[in-house]
């Protein structure tokens, strides 16, 4: 394929921080130059992009947004994970042609260090999943659940946003484990997609009688609640925790476009991990990087025999990706959403 | 010493369930049969009583007491740990005149099955500290700080309440780990204790600079928090908590006689928790009674080298026994703070 390398590109910038809900004014596209690679660097063209909740923190602004890392400065590219092709190789074991994953922002091309990159086998699985299942939220979900939630067979395991990448993760794998796996996601489609997913139960965190339906989905308690939404979940969950209950925290959906402050009985809580001896581990992926292998072994090994379930939703042009994100934050995707930026060569 | 056993005793019990904080009419002083040990029993003259925060807990009623126990029955004895003197045995190994520490509750007499009961050696440290720094509150202090909290050399521990015992446990042997230790409590006397105990820098949490003072105490931020009171306190403390902090979580004095809500940003901590890595972890003290060995070799060989402080304040007669609980409650108390039942036979 012919891959000319133009000199401009275009790439979404950070307009201005948000108050609480971001707003597509929060985002500009602009034209710039096409980088060049400097020795131990590679110009990476962008294939896809990957739309995450966490980013919602790196645009900056709410307090609420208590982050170790440092928000993209205004006028700046905004952050992302990616998958793209190696236009240009200014470093060894890169050529041409190569698929990689790293994180290339909203940008068709980026240069990047080698270190930064991780090549891919469009052989081994569809590369996008490098963004998905087999990326950052499936390492997250697996090593929640694998490393940290532990859970035996007859046990009961909870996920939030449960059609997303790391709740599918977590329920899928805590059913290979024999436990038990309860689903909470929003509206009646992502709850029968839960069901037909294999899921124990589904319940819709929208209902009137959310609180009673938990209750009811799980009789014995719950020994596993992989956190990633807070709020109102939270609240109904944590009373339902067990005697020596694991609770993974890897994200706060509800929060990272949150204005007001997500108040909880706190002393409550409090007491209720001192009686109960339960564990809250808040954690990111690339803790558990170095376990990439054992994670790999189970994951794309199920998805090749196709005991495991994935669903992507693919937006096409880079100039959709703002309204995508905010969409993403309403909740009204299904599964992992990327935007395509340019051409897979792979499809 | 003649020990004639008579034929009835005295007795605390429980006459109402307390909303918020407890008061003298709560309790009733009864007059009780002494009761004759079975096979495999022994009947125990209670010389010290124990008095614990937990113990509000075990009184029922506020929903701010999540407890895996069950209450006191109305009418009930008032459960306590205790240090007695077998007065008969009816159980092999145990001889009139042997000392054990238990859970007799507040009375002066109890039969109990020998397996609840722990002999204690008077050579090996005095009696009382059974219930204090060689006992429940000091193992509390001990494997929080040990098992869960592992401080590195440099690092900076912090503890509330930190002149009772299982606060000044952690402080000192944080000290003798190579951690900065970090002592909270309330009113300038407990101040200057901690001061003198050794802690690096002691905080008044009723100072109206309460959080800026913690932070300028800990001016590289907080590893290791032993959590043991809730409310304000814990409000300054978790924003303060570095990356990869640790908490053990093992009471939350501030709810024991709390009738409101101990409401908190639970969306801020949450979100604290993942992007700092933390972990929180309830635990109790049973958890670890199979360290027993390990914790007697650092506490009781500190204490009689004179290298770890402990205080005491005993009060005598079991009719004072709920006066001197409420003033504990209501944190008057300095250390330990235990009634003498009956004569010491040691002293």
């Amino acid at each position: 394929m012919d891959r000319t390398i133009p000199s401009t590109q275009r790439r979404v910038t950070l307009a201005a921080r948000p108050e609480g809900a971001p707003r597509l004014s929060d985002f500009a596209v602009r034209v710039g130059p096409v980088p060049t690679p400097a020795d131990g660097e590679v110009l990476v063209r962008t294939v896809y992009l990957s739309l995450d909740p966490y980013l919602r923190g790196r645009m900056g602004s709410s307090a609420a947004h208590s982050s170790a890392t440092p928000a993209v400065p205004l006028g700046g590219v905004m952050e992302g994970g990616t998958v793209g092709e190696v236009a240009l190789s200014a470093a060894a074991g890169f050529a041409p042609g190569d698929l990689v994953t790293g994180n290339s922002g909203w940008q068709e091309y980026a240069v990047q260090p080698a270190a930064a990159l991780r090549r891919l086998d469009p052989a081994a699985a569809p590369v996008s999943t490098a963004l998905g299942i087999l990326g950052m939220p499936g390492l997250t979900g697996w090593a929640g659940l694998v490393e940290i939630g532990r859970p035996r067979p007859g046990e009961t395991v909870v996920v939030a946003a449960a059609t997303g990448v790391v709740g599918s993760v977590v329920g899928q794998l805590a059913r290979r484990r024999g436990a038990r796996a309860v689903g909470i996601a929003g509206g009646p489609d992502k709850v029968a997609w839960l069901r037909a997913a294999g899921f124990d139960a589904a319940i819709d965190h929208r209902a009137p009688d959310f609180a009673g339906q938990l209750a009811a989905a799980t009789p014995d308690g719950i020994d596993v609640y992989v956190e990633n939404v807070g709020g109102r979940v939270w609240d109904a969950v944590w009373p339902r925790l067990n005697r020596h209950a694991r609770v993974p925290v890897c994200g706060v959906a509800s929060a990272y476009s949150a204005t007001g402050r997500g108040t909880g009985d706190m002393s409550a809580l409090l007491s209720h991990l001192v009686t109960r001896s339960i564990t809250m581990r808040g954690f990111a992926f690339h803790e558990f990087a170095h376990l990439r292998p054992q994670f790999e072994a189970e994951v794309a090994a199920g998805l090749r025999a196709g005991e495991l379930v994935h669903h992507e939703e693919v937006v096409t042009g880079l100039d959709r990706a703002p309204a995508a994100f905010l969409g993403m934050l309403a909740g009204e995707h299904l599964g992992k959403r990327l935007v395509r930026v340019g051409a897979d060569p792979t499809r």
